[in-house]
């Protein structure tokens, strides 16, 4: 794995700017690598850092005291996270893949002009997914969920700015790097059900199994019309 | 009703501040009357203003294509919303009862170091509840929604800093102020659900109907332990 391969960086404000790349990794004191399933910190730890992944994929979730788990988001290089109200983090924090973050205590964070207004900016955004997650978790179907979850992995396509197929065969090879738990406790489904409408999309040639966790999509438009979206 | 009874405000920070009053009203350079179920703007409109609830309460909702609607937050008196991370709103945005609101564009907004610091504390609490919201939706039966949705209007109750039951009769009255399909529209339930939960937790004695929007919480406590949380 190329741990730097996805890093994207930014210059502070008053430096030069690099278009479309938007990370702080310049902004951040430290850094840490993670192996897989590496546990960042848990719900209930005093807050003391601001993360940032640089590179790999990070999952935040809450528990129920009966051991019900929900997958709140799902973060990728240049999220932020690690920004609780209180003193202590309202969620866990743990490495789907081996992942690099960087970290700065929270008083450094609130010292700096420059992370204030870039925490302000992935604020908005996270509160933007989490509106958009809420639709999916308490008004979409299991095939909506999954498609919709699939369509994640091709971020070019399927919302206003999406490119449209490029070729005559419009399919996407995606890794999903998460276990079936994973994605059915992020789309609110059991695992038996998340299995089962693969199967089914599987059947109907939306999508061919790779390996455990390679799915290539057989036709992006097809599975974009089954997210409930359009 | 009295519009301003729940209005709080604070001073600049250069000013004196008043404890546990947090609405910006000084900063705000405009304000606006709506009636119940008065529409603030639409998903998709320009987003150009940004708003405080400064009396009354609001809700923000997404509609998929065919109609099917999920309210994402619901916010009262010094909650912050018009904040999408594009240029147009990503929500609807509905007042439930008669609403004052304070609002500002953007742009002056955006040279305001005051507001621009409330803003982030704001959208802190705000993904802490979409948070909290992805679980309700995500993982809770019916009854643990119903009851989840009933214990946010004892605001003094139910959470780390729960005051416990003041006298022999833990009861409470709360006035909904939402209709049932706005509830199950937020609870990501059918509105027949909402209407045989609440029936069931009469039949249990756990709350009594005084009116169609106003429920008597019998057993605090104990309507707080079929939350789920506990």
């Amino acid at each position: 794995m190329h741990m730097h391969s996805n890093l994207r960086s930014i210059q502070p404000r008053n430096g030069s700017s690099d278009e479309g790349k938007e990370t702080m990794s310049g902004e951040f004191s430290r850094h840490k690598q993670f192996p897989a399933h590496g546990v960042i910190f848990f719900e209930g730890d005093p807050a003391s850092n601001i993360y940032e992944v640089a590179a790999g994929s990070v999952m935040l979730y809450k528990l129920l005291p009966d051991g019900r788990r929900q997958v709140v988001e799902i973060l990728g290089p240049g999220d932020l996270f690690g920004m609780p109200a209180g003193d202590i983090y309202d969620v866990s924090a743990e490495t789907l893949t081996e992942t690099l973050v960087h970290l700065m205590s929270r008083k450094e964070a609130e010292t700096s002009h420059v992370m204030q207004e870039h925490i302000k900016k992935c604020l908005v955004s996270q509160v933007q997914n989490l509106h958009e997650h809420a639709v999916l978790l308490g008004r979409k179907s299991a095939h909506e969920r999954v498609a919709s979850f699939l369509m994640r992995f091709v971020p070019s396509r399927g919302d206003f700015a999406c490119i449209g197929p490029q070729e005559d065969a419009d399919e996407s090879v995606v890794t999903l790097n998460m276990t079936r738990q994973e994605i059915a406790d992020f789309l609110g489904l059991t695992i038996e059900t998340v299995s089962r409408v693969l199967s089914d999309m599987k059947r109907r040639k939306v999508i061919t199994m790779e390996k455990q966790d390679r799915i290539r999509i057989m036709n992006v438009c097809g599975l974009c019309h089954l997210t409930g979206k359009y």
